[in-house]
C-alpha cells in the first residue's frame, strides 16, 4: 500500500462518498491480492464508483493527479490483469456498484447490462425468460460482465457460439480523457465508423473502463446432451472431431478432451464417481449437443452418430447422459481435473492454442520440449480441442515448492517456441495481463505491438489506464 | 484526372511496372466512377500492385511524395467509399490482382485469401471442400474480400452466422506507415493484445490496406428449405419472427421482408411467374432454414412449424419450396425487386436498423415523416427484418429526374430523425464511405466521433489513407 495525496484522496471521497474510498485496511490489501494470492500489487486507494458519472468524475480526478487507474471487476482473471503491479502508485478502481441490469429485450434477444453485474446473475435474470448469455466460465459466480468483455472471455461453447466478442452488440466505457464512448442500442447491424466496441473488448482495461455492455442472449435450449468417450489415440480425436463438427454441427456446442493422467489424477485425488465409468484409454472427449427445438429427437441423433464411429472404430467406449443430473456429472469430471491439479501438488498453466489439425503436433513436440527441461512432472493437455485451445499444464510430482521462475521461464521458452512454430497463440483465452506481458513476441510481431502501442498513446497518452498491462510499465 | 508528379509516376512504375499503373485513358476513368456511374471522383493513376511486398513499397512512395491513397476492390459499394473524392490528386491502389486463394483448410475449417479474391471465387474454390463461406450480397461476382471486410458487409444470413466480422479470424494488412500487421493464423482463439483485424474490419480502408484475410467457413448445408408467406401485419411479422426465431433458432438463416407496394412493382416489371403465388397481403415473408445434418427432414420440421402460424392466424398463405429450383425462384422474388425498383424510376435508398421490436414504430413514423414532406411515391421498406435491418427506400412515382439534392436532404433528415429517436443505426451494413459522413451524429456521439479521430490520427497522422471517408475531407 502507498499513500495518495492528500488532495487526491479527498477528491476522490467528495466523488463517490466516504465508503466509497478505502485507503488502507483490509479491503484494499486484499483487492491488491490476485484470485489464487500469489501475486501482490501496491495501490493508494481502492475506490468503489457506483454511477457512470462517478466514474467519470473519478478518471478526471486521477489524470488531474497524475495517477494510475486500476480497474477490477471479479478479480478472476489469471494473468494478474486486474490488480495493480508491484511498483502501483495509483488507485483501484473496483465496478462492482455498477451491478444493475438495465434491459431484457427477448424480441430483440438482447441484454443491457452494467459493467459490475456478475456472470451469474445474469443466468439468473434470464431464467424466466427462457434465454441464455452463452457464455459461461468456471467463475460464474463471481466473475463481472465488465471483466468478462474487457479480457474478451472464452469458456465452455466457443465452437457453437464464439467468444465473448462476438456476443457483444456494444458497450458503454469512460476513456482516458474522460468522455463516454457509448453504443447500448443492441442493433444487429450498425457499419457506422469504427467498432470501438469491439477495440476495447478484449483490451484488458488499457483503453478506458468499460462500465456498461449490450449482449446477445439466445433462446434457451429445450434438449442437451453431454457424452463423455474414450479414444484411443490423439489421431482418432482429431478425426472425430472432423466428423462430428459437420454431421452434428447445428447442434455441436463443446468438443473438450482430457487425458488419461488427467483422469487418473482425478481418481487418486477426488471422491469416487465423478469419473464416468469408460474403459481407460490415452484420451476422453467431453461433448455436448443442444436444441431449441421441439422437433427433433437429440439424443436419438447423437446416439445413431456415436455409434457409426464405434463402428468404424474411432471410439473406444462411451457414456451419454440419459438425464439433466448425468449430463451435470460429466461435467463435473471436467472441473475435477482443475481441482486435482490442485491436490496433486504445483501446477504451471499455460493457455494456447493452435489450427486444430495441429493439436497432435502440439502436444507431441511440447510434451518432448517440456521433459527434455525436467522430467518428474505430469503434463496434462486438456480443455476447448474444438476451438484448437488446449490447456497445456506441467504438475510436478515432487513436493512443493517445485517451480522456481528460472524452471518457469525454461518451460515456458520450451513451449512458447513449439507455439510459435506451429503458428500459434500463447494465450487463447487469458489474455496478457502481466503475467504475459513478456511472451507476447510469440505470438505477435513488433509491427503489431507498435501498432497496438500507437492506439493505445493515442486514447491514453500518459499511460495512467490499467499501467503495466499489455505492454510494459513505461509505455 | 489530375496530374501527378512526374517522379512520383517513376517510382510506382518501378515498383509495379509500367503496366501496372495508368495515369490516363478509360480505364482510370472507369475507376473513377461508382458502381452506378453516378459519381466521380479524381486520381491521378490507378496502380495495380501484385503482392504484399509492392503494396507496401507503393504505400512508401505514396507518403513520400505526400499522395493520398484510395484503396479499390471490386468497386461494389453503395457509399463512394472506394472511389477517390471529387478534389481527389492522389492513386487508386486496385487490389485485384492480389486473388490467390492461398489456403483452404477443411479441419480448421478456415481459408486465407488475398484481398483481391471475389466472393464468388472463394465460393467455388469451397464447393469440392463441401464449406461454404456464409456471407453472399448481391454482388458476389464482383465483390472482393478485402472490401467484404474493410466494409464489413451483411447479406442475408446475418441472422445465423453475424456479419463478415464474425467470420474474421484475422488480417494481413499494410499500415499508412507502410509496416504490415499480420494474423493469418486463422486461430479461433486469440487473446494476444488488441484484435487489430477486428479494428480494420469495417474501418472502409482509411487505417490501412487489408491484402490477406483469414476466414472461418462452415460445413455446406446438406438440407435447405425457404417459405415464401403472406402476413396480414407488420405486428404479426414481428410475432412471427419471435416464434421461429426461437423453434427454428438451429436452423434459421433468414428472414427477409417484401412489401405489398414491392411485390405489386415486380409483377408490373418483371416478367411473370417471378413472385410467388400466394394470396395477397399487406407484407410477405421470405424465410430460409438449412441444416448440415442428415438425421432429420427439415422440410417436415418447416411444414409443421408453419402449419401451427396458420393455425393461430399469424400467418394467411404460404408456398415453400420442394426443390432447389423453387427454392431459387423464391430468392428471385427478392433480387427482382431491387431491379423492379430501378425500372419504376429515381430511388432514395436508406439503410437503416433498429431493435426488432421497434421495427413497425420505424415503418409508421418513418412513412409519415417521409409523406409530409413528399407524396407521389412509393415507400418501399424490405429487407434483413429479422436483423432490425430495413432498406427503406422512396420511389418516385414521377418522371426522372425526380429527387433534387435539397428534397434527399429533407427526406433524410425526416428519416433519421425518427431512426435516431427509435435508438437505430443510419448505415446498417453499407458503411457511411463519403455518401453518409454528413449524417453520422444521428448514430454516433461526438465523443465516439473524437474516439475514432483519435485512432485514425494516431495509424494515419497524413490522413492519406481513403482521404474524405468517414470523416470529413481533412482529418
Amino acid at each position: 500500500v502507498t499513500e495518495l495525496p492528500l488532495d487526491a484522496l479527498e477528491t476522490l471521497k467528495s466523488i463517490v462518498g466516504p465508503s466509497g474510498v478505502h485507503d488502507d485496511g483490509t479491503l484494499l490489501e486484499a483487492a491488491c491480492k490476485d484470485y489464487f494470492g500469489r501475486h501482490t500489487g501496491t495501490a493508494g486507494a481502492i475506490v468503489f464508483p457506483d454511477t457512470l458519472q462517478a466514474v467519470v468524475e473519478c478518471i478526471a480526478a486521477c489524470d488531474a493527479h497524475g495517477l494510475d487507474i486500476t480497474p477490477q471487476g471479479g478479480k478472476t482473471g489469471l494473468v494478474c490483469g486486474s490488480i495493480p503491479s508491484a511498483t502501483g502508485t495509483g488507485i483501484i478502481l473496483n465496478l462492482s456498484r455498477l451491478n444493475v441490469i438495465r434491459e431484457i429485450d427477448p424480441v430483440n434477444r438482447s441484454v443491457v447490462v452494467d459493467a459490475g453485474v456478475t456472470v451469474a446473475q445474469l443466468h439468473d435474470a434470464l431464467q424466466p425468460h427462457e434465454l441464455i448469455f452463452p457464455i459461461s466460465i468456471g467463475s460464474d459466480g463471481e466473475c463481472q460482465i465488465g471483466g468478462v468483455v474487457s479480457t474478451n472471455a472464452g469458456g465452455h461453447s466457443v465452437f457453437r457460439y464464439g467468444m465473448t466478442r462476438h456476443q457483444v452488440l456494444g458497450i458503454e466505457a469512460v476513456l482516458p480523457n474522460a468522455t463516454v464512448i457509448s453504443n447500448l442500442r443492441a442493433l444487429r447491424k450498425d457499419n457506422v465508423g469504427y467498432d470501438l466496441s469491439q477495440l476495447l473488448c478484449g483490451a484488458e482495461g488499457t483503453l478506458g473502463i468499460i462500465t456498461g455492455v449490450a449482449l446477445k442472449v439466445l433462446p434457451k435450449p429445450i434438449q442437451t446432451s453431454a457424452a463423455f468417450l474414450s479414444l484411443t489415440s490423439i489421431d482418432a480425436v482429431i478425426q472425430l472431431y472432423s466428423k462430428v463438427s459437420t454431421t452434428l454441427s447445428d447442434f455441436l456446442t463443446a468438443f473438450e478432451i482430457l487425458p488419461d493422467n488427467g483422469v487418473q489424477l482425478i481418481k487418486r485425488h477426488v471422491p469416487d464417481g465423478v469419473a464416468p465409468a469408460v474403459k481407460q484409454a490415452s484420451w476422453y472427449i467431453l461433448l455436448e449437443v443442444n436444441s431449441a427445438s421441439a422437433a427433433i429427437d437429440l439424443g436419438d441423433i447423437l446416439n445413431a452418430e456415436l455409434a457409426s464411429h464405434f463402428e468404424n472404430g474411432l471410439i473406444l467406449d462411451a457414456v451419454v447422459s440419459q438425464s439433466e443430473s448425468q449430463r451435470k456429472q460429466i461435467w463435473k469430471c471436467r472441473e475435477a481435473l482443475v481441482f486435482a491439479q490442485g491436490r496433486h501438488g504445483p501446477v504451471l498453466s499455460h493457455d494456447v492454442s493452435v489450427r486444430i489439425p495441429c493439436i497432435p503436433a502440439l502436444i507431441d513436440r511440447g510434451r518432448a520440449a517440456i521433459l527434455d527441461i525436467i522430467q518428474d512432472v505430469e503434463i496434462i493437455c486438456f480443455g476447448h480441442v474444438g476451438d484448437g485451445n488446449l490447456h497445456f499444464n506441467v504438475a510436478h510430482n515432487g513436493p512443493y515448492p517445485a517451480f522456481s521462475r528460472d524452471w518457469q521461464h525454461r518451460i515456458e521458452r520450451a513451449l512458447y517456441s513449439v507455439v510459435q512454430d506451429l503458428g500459434g497463440s500463447i494465450s487463447a483465452e487469458h489474455g496478457i495481463g502481466e503475467k504475459r506481458r513478456h511472451v507476447m513476441s510469440y505470438s505477435r510481431s513488433d509491427c503489431d505491438i507498435d501498432a497496438m502501442r500507437m492506439i493505445k498513446h493515442a486514447l491514453d497518452p500518459n499511460g495512467h489506464m490499467n499501467r503495466g498491462k499489455i505492454f510494459g510499465s513505461r509505455t
